[in-house]
């Protein structure tokens, strides 16, 4: 295999996903004395803040992804593989992929999270997900087939299921999406769809807790619900969902949606490769990690972001799965490696939260600041520049601010098309694969 | 079905295809006496000019295409739907279409025409189309996944099938594709895979007929060729491929290249709905229309575009395949279908030949307009003005205007992601659908 390292140079880190934290961990070993070997099943980095965005037709795809060989371009250390890791071997340092078997010196799990449908097979076959770009991709296909659908019928309760949006998780992802769905029905689906009303389109957020964006404070969600209220989103919290056959959703409560799309944001788990013991596996299938990201009972591997789990007095449940705390852990990681290989000491890990942000349609977003508190049009200000600052790549950074600004003049943005036809329940195991027929 | 007319109102032009033709024929009569019904499978016109663009990653795919619904939000005689039309039942005014069966007073076929692989079914399932998005995304994925595989493989036998890549057909899209393919391998390829060397990677056009681009000038002909050669293109006329098995392409003169991509561009055929009598099918599988673009036989049924063949004393092959035709024969007929209405004289079809161009990498290209054939910059800087000025949508030209600029300033523009992976051969129909896996 390529991918076998020369033993005579450097030692070899390798960083298992190109997420917010494998991203800082090799750009934080820039120049150092290391080679660096990233994996990531995609050859290129996410920006998930803004999935949501893709899945409404409003940004295109690839202004919120970036190539990895391209970023790194530069960076002489710095090697890349298409690969998927399904086992880590710590006892002999090696792990396995599905491009070989590969040895490490310094190992960093920056696998990221994926949906948690908490068991349950029907919602995970029938609700869509919206993590990764073809997620997004697929929930955008499905929406625009189903106000196709509507229009093609005529009886009210034929078509009311196709214009019944159920967003399931009312944290920052399912809040943006629902006002993002929210603004097409109020501004743009009469312009698109003659034949449809505005009003026969109903938006449902619902979750289990007493208020949306739990994650900050009661000022924030308070200021979203009222947002959201305002265009016409109905919230449905202390809700829990019992179940989704494709036609029906049903809750804990007794009552019933008939809907064709249910979007999923009601949690995440961490991916982790085979071959971690279940011993330090922690809620949200997370690594348990020590204070400087060590994976517990191990000296050179380390887990970082959505997939880490760092217990300690200060933090009993962890951290965040947020991109700050993936940023910063990479960056930690990174520095403590240089440390170790030249023999210095490694410094524990100490989250700066610098503050959640979330937007709820246009020109309207909440902010929690450490203790600045606001909402409205001056936190939306701030959300776009933290965004627009945090994505990858400058002509990335020109064309979604281009696109903003006509979203911004006409609310009519976006190009919504149907590339690829989403069919849902396939026996393929990927969503990813494309096939070609004859 | 609600796409049944109202037989109260005006009469119903029905345009199967969203491509230059129906588009045209929809925008002439718009604020006219009839009710317009556009049906096409995609909800999107493509333009396919750069559709070779999108294939290098140097464009995203939805900045070359178009939303029909959008496009046509504001004119109020227009309704869209997706669907495929199977039949054209001419005696009784109806089509069959996957929505049902519609009634026409006018009907336009507007199908355009698809990638002809003249009856080789090995060639047809392992070489690559270009003639839609879907299909120039899967040739961008299979392009990006081979470099991978190269980087993967260190013995040079296994490594140069994936590094080699065959073009077949020298028209415009195998000129501009091999041109773009060239100077990804000249300028950018060692950046992103320092792992590959550019001598390494061979791009071979070839073509039955002794010269490229045969529909323009010599001059033309000339100064691709060597433009392509400057590049490091290497160019087989008057070279027929004889068979091609996923493996090893095979030429009629005995020669063979082994390769992992074969790019075909050689031939298209019209795209024509069951129940059009076999008599009146010309070469290249195009419909046979009189100079009013009247369906030979048929009172109301005007075929447009690629996909027609208006064969005249002037014009015995019918005209190009080129989208200058179909905007025209798209005017032509949206006009004389109101005159038809106001029982007005018609109006015969005049080709207004405003020239071709075709451009062979950056900042050069070949012009024929009229008598005025040039080509090198100056070719070059109106192959962008009238290519920026064709693209339908202001957001879609400045988007395709600020990539281009960044292409030119440091070569390095696009964004070359395998958003979803290319699996060849596989037993699915379609290349459009994406399923949802468990």
């Amino acid at each position: 295999m390529s991918t076998n390292h020369d033993k005579t140079k450097f030692p070899l880190v390798v960083i298992v996903g190109g997420g917010f934290g494998g991203l800082n961990v090799a750009r934080q070993l820039e120049d150092q004395p290391v080679d660096i070997l990233m994996l990531d099943k995609h050859n290129y980095h996410t920006f998930q803040p803004l999935l949501y965005q893709v899945a409404m037709g409003s940004l295109e795809s690839e202004s919120i992804a970036f190539s990895l060989r391209k970023n790194f371009g530069g960076q002489k250390n710095f090697r890349f593989r298409i690969a998927d890791v399904s086992r880590v071997n710590a006892e002999n340092n090696t792990i396995e992929t599905t491009i070989g078997e590969i040895s490490y010196d310094y190992l960093v799990i920056a696998t990221g999270s994926t949906t948690n449908f908490f068991g349950n097979k029907d919602v995970e076959h029938h609700a869509m997900p919206m993590k990764s770009i073809p997620e997004a991709l697929n929930l955008r296909y499905l929406i625009f087939q189903n106000l196709e659908e509507a229009v093609l019928r005529k009886v009210k309760e034929e078509r009311e299921p196709y214009l019944t949006f159920v967003l399931v998780g009312a944290g920052p992802t399912g809040v943006e999406l629902a006002g993002a769905l929210a603004e097409f029905r109020n501004y743009v689906l009469e312009k698109d769809y003659p034949e449809l009303k505005k009003e026969d389109v109903k938006i449902y957020l619902c979750d289990f807790m007493p208020r949306t964006i739990g994650s900050m404070s009661e000022q924030a969600s308070h200021a979203s619900e009222e947002y959201l209220k305002k265009l016409g989103v109905e919230l449905m919290m202390n809700t829990k969902v019992s179940n989704y056959d494709g036609e029906t959703i049903t809750f804990e409560h007794g009552k019933s949606i008939k809907t064709k799309s249910v979007i999923w944001s009601a949690g995440v788990m961490g991916v982790i490769p085979k071959g971690i013991s279940k011993d330090i596996i922690e809620r949200g299938n997370r690594i348990r990690t020590d204070e400087f990201c060590r994976v517990i009972g191990t000296e050179n591997i380390f887990a970082i972001g959505d997939v880490a789990a760092m217990i300690t007095d200060e933090t009993p449940k962890g951290h965040p799965g947020v991109a700050q705390v993936a940023i910063q852990m990479g960056k930690n990681v990174g520095g403590n490696i240089v440390h170790l290989i030249k023999g210095e000491p490694t410094e524990p890990f100490k989250y700066n939260d610098k503050g959640s942000l979330a937007t709820i349609g246009r020109n309207k977003a909440v902010a929690d600041l450490g203790k600045i508190k606001f909402q409205g049009f001056f936190a939306w200000l701030v959300w776009i520049f933290v965004h627009l600052f945090s994505l990858v790549g400058t002509r990335n950074r020109i064309i979604v601010f281009i696109n903003w600004m006509a979203n911004y003049i006409n609310y009519n943005g976006g190009s919504r098309l149907i590339i690829r036809r989403f069919v849902r329940g396939s026996v393929s195991h990927t969503t990813e694969a494309v096939t070609k027929g004859e």
